[in-house]
């Protein structure tokens, strides 16, 4: 009674062609769209002998009862960004849902443990800005008076947007009732990312998801003419901006998995025939290990100021998110790497740059891991994102002895 | 029978009064404050024994006419950018003004030239992107087609802003019949850059108008995830930008005049978490030699191509639009040299970069000259835009002798 991953590949094209148009994946979440997939999702369940319920913040619960009321959760994520792949969040529901057959039919509806498999609420955050937001309530992260206030494009509040689906933002910490008897957490995702493509290796065991620095650093120089302003009588914010865009690379460089990002450079008054006398920038960086982190973000204000005084101007740093690094489980690393050995032979250990509802778990306490497939081009939050059909297969299976693992590991606990 | 300062100082300031709102001068070409500036001037014209009409492109000339048909010309223009300041332009006109009241009375009504005082139409070119418009007509470098069909923010086409204030775009080209019997030009601004306040000196004489290079380079690299792209995995379309922001520098700084301007940089996505994918910059290039002007722009293109390779990146350019150096008339300059000498004690010869009507003249073959004053800070183009009254003064003061210099040179050639 093994999985088949071949029904996995087939209802995630199914779920393709029903919430995608031209430009790609549109289940954003608290929109019809998003409801019309969670609705076909129920439909799946369908002839199952399992337990389903939304807890206050949205996630959906589906539990097939084993004999011990420990709990192997496993998760995913059915909203997309607007214009999203076909396998971001979903690949980690569908699997999970085959996984959750297999127990089913092995053990005649009643597995040693019980499984649990989550379709989190609003991993994207792609409409209010707010990522990981039934997960956060899950774990008891989450600060509703700094979120219910948020507002979409067109102007909706997260509140009202959640209230339309039938949630209540006042209950979400109701979701952390969730939490009692969940002995493990795994999530299959795609790597949004181009190291196992370049390694030619279609899994990885992800070691935690990195911590990041977001902040948004301004520069203030002196608007003037092009023309008629000499070159030594110049403050140009935007000079002392490109020498920290160019510095933040070898900051970076010093660590192996680190990332420093430049992501957005805004110029004013931003005309052909002004000198930049504001440079507003973006800087996002990233590790597994916070003295590393932290190393980086001094080094980085350390060299901004630097280049302030250079170019004769002042520099001002705001923030706009942080989180500390959530390092997985050192068991299930071990678990999730001989899973993917067993299946394909080789596995490679890398960090999560991109967050994930796992990194939430994770800091609830619950024994985490996550295993990556490979990502064409490392390209997501896309039309064109894309897996090769036996990477997802050998996914769904080496997945599938993971989870085995883990089942008898919280046997064994 | 000096002129008389004063008046032209308390001429500007009414003018102030009448077309300036907090934010400051708000005489934009072709809108009604532009037109009740030129009537509230030409009640000033009342009781002078001068001919005013406006010509087919808009400009208005005032004549005294002289013993000789030989006519001195002498520039400025009533109309302003949005928010300016109460000197750009009106500085020229006013002056002009005092300088034809001077020598109707010194001559009874009949210099022994003829003197012509223009307002320049549309010299800003702040509504419809099209700088020296009028005086581009009257010296045949304009091009209907490619203007015509401009608009402004609101949607309104040129041609039918040009004609609710009376004037017909097809009828422009016939404002070059001023041009017959033009013996020369003369023409006072303010510097609108910081060179003479450093030097502390009230007047320089201006050596002519600086060539420009104006283009949109873009480079184009990959879009990719911030937290998922390894540093060596990325191609950063913002680095090579970077490089090239700073290299335009020292490019610029093995000449005494030039200058290289990086105003505009735009980053797309343009978010915190991605990795630049395509970086949009705009480049200007000045100087008063066109061998100069030819190199840096070679220098920058090379530099361009380096990055790009450097990077990973490719990258495109599109000219926006170019100038050539148009140097002025050196007896004229040396004119206003000792002119300046004689009143303020010390003169400093210095190209423009901004261009002005005077350039269009210049090309149009007419020995011309201009004279700046200094300006506070280097800004203009801004409701602080300012010049010490008694540089004001003496301002007026040489560009009278300027003027006389002038007419007893038209008269010896």
């Amino acid at each position: 009674m093994p999985v088949n991953p071949a029904r996995t590949i087939a209802e995630l094209k199914e779920l393709r062609d029903l919430t995608a148009d031209a430009n790609g994946a549109q289940r954003l979440a608290w929109t019809p769209m998003w409801l019309k997939a969670r609705a076909w999702f129920e439909e799946k369940l369908r002839g199952l002998p399992v337990e389903t319920h939304f807890d206050a913040a949205g996630n959906r619960w589906v539990t097939l009862e084993g004999e011990s009321p420990k709990a192997l959760l496993i998760g995913g994520h059915l909203d997309s960004v607007p214009n999203g792949g076909w396998l971001d969040g979903a690949l980690g529901v569908l699997t999970g849902l085959e996984i959750l057959r297999r127990f089913a039919e092995q053990y005649n509806g009643r597995p040693p443990v019980t499984i649990r498999l989550i379709d989190w609420a609003d991993e994207e955050g792609a409409r209010f800005g707010r990522s990981l937001l039934g997960s956060s309530a899950f774990a008891g992260t989450h600060s509703i008076a700094a979120d219910r206030i948020r507002t979409d494009r067109d102007g909706i509040r997260l509140e009202d947007a959640v209230k339309s689906c039938g949630f209540d933002v006042d209950r979400f910490p109701e979701a952390s009732n969730e939490r009692k008897q969940a002995a493990a957490y795994i999530e299959l995702h795609i790597e949004q990312g181009p190291v196992l493509e370049a390694l030619q290796l279609p899994l990885g065991a992800v070691l935690g998801t990195k911590g990041v620095e977001r902040w948004t650093i301004t520069f203030h120089g002196q608007e003037a003419h092009s023309g008629s302003t000499p070159m030594n009588a110049r403050r140009d914010a935007l000079a002392a901006a490109a020498k920290l865009a160019l510095e933040i690379r070898p900051i970076a460089r010093k660590h192996p998995h680190a990332v420093c990002t430049m992501g957005s450079v805004k110029t004013f008054p931003g005309i052909v025939t002004a000198v930049v006398g504001r440079c507003e920038t973006t800087l996002d960086q990233r590790d597994l290990n916070a003295d590393v982190l932290a190393q980086m973000f001094r080094e980085a204000r350390e060299a901004a100021d630097r280049f302030a005084r250079e170019e004769n101007c002042t520099v001002d740093w705001s923030k706009i998110w942080s989180i500390e690094p959530v390092p997985f489980h050192t068991t299930l690393i071990d678990f999730c790497e001989q899973a993917i050995v067993e299946t394909a032979g080789a596995a490679h250990r890398l960090p999560s740059g991109p967050l994930h509802d796992a990194a939430e778990v994770a800091r609830a306490g619950i024994p985490t891991v996550m295993m990556f497939t490979q990502s064409l081009r490392g390209i997501s939050h896309n039309k064109i994102e894309d897996t090769k059909e036996e990477h997802l297969e050998q996914a769904v299976v080496a997945f599938d002895r993971l989870a085995s693992k883990t089942v008898e590991w919280i046997l064994r606990s």
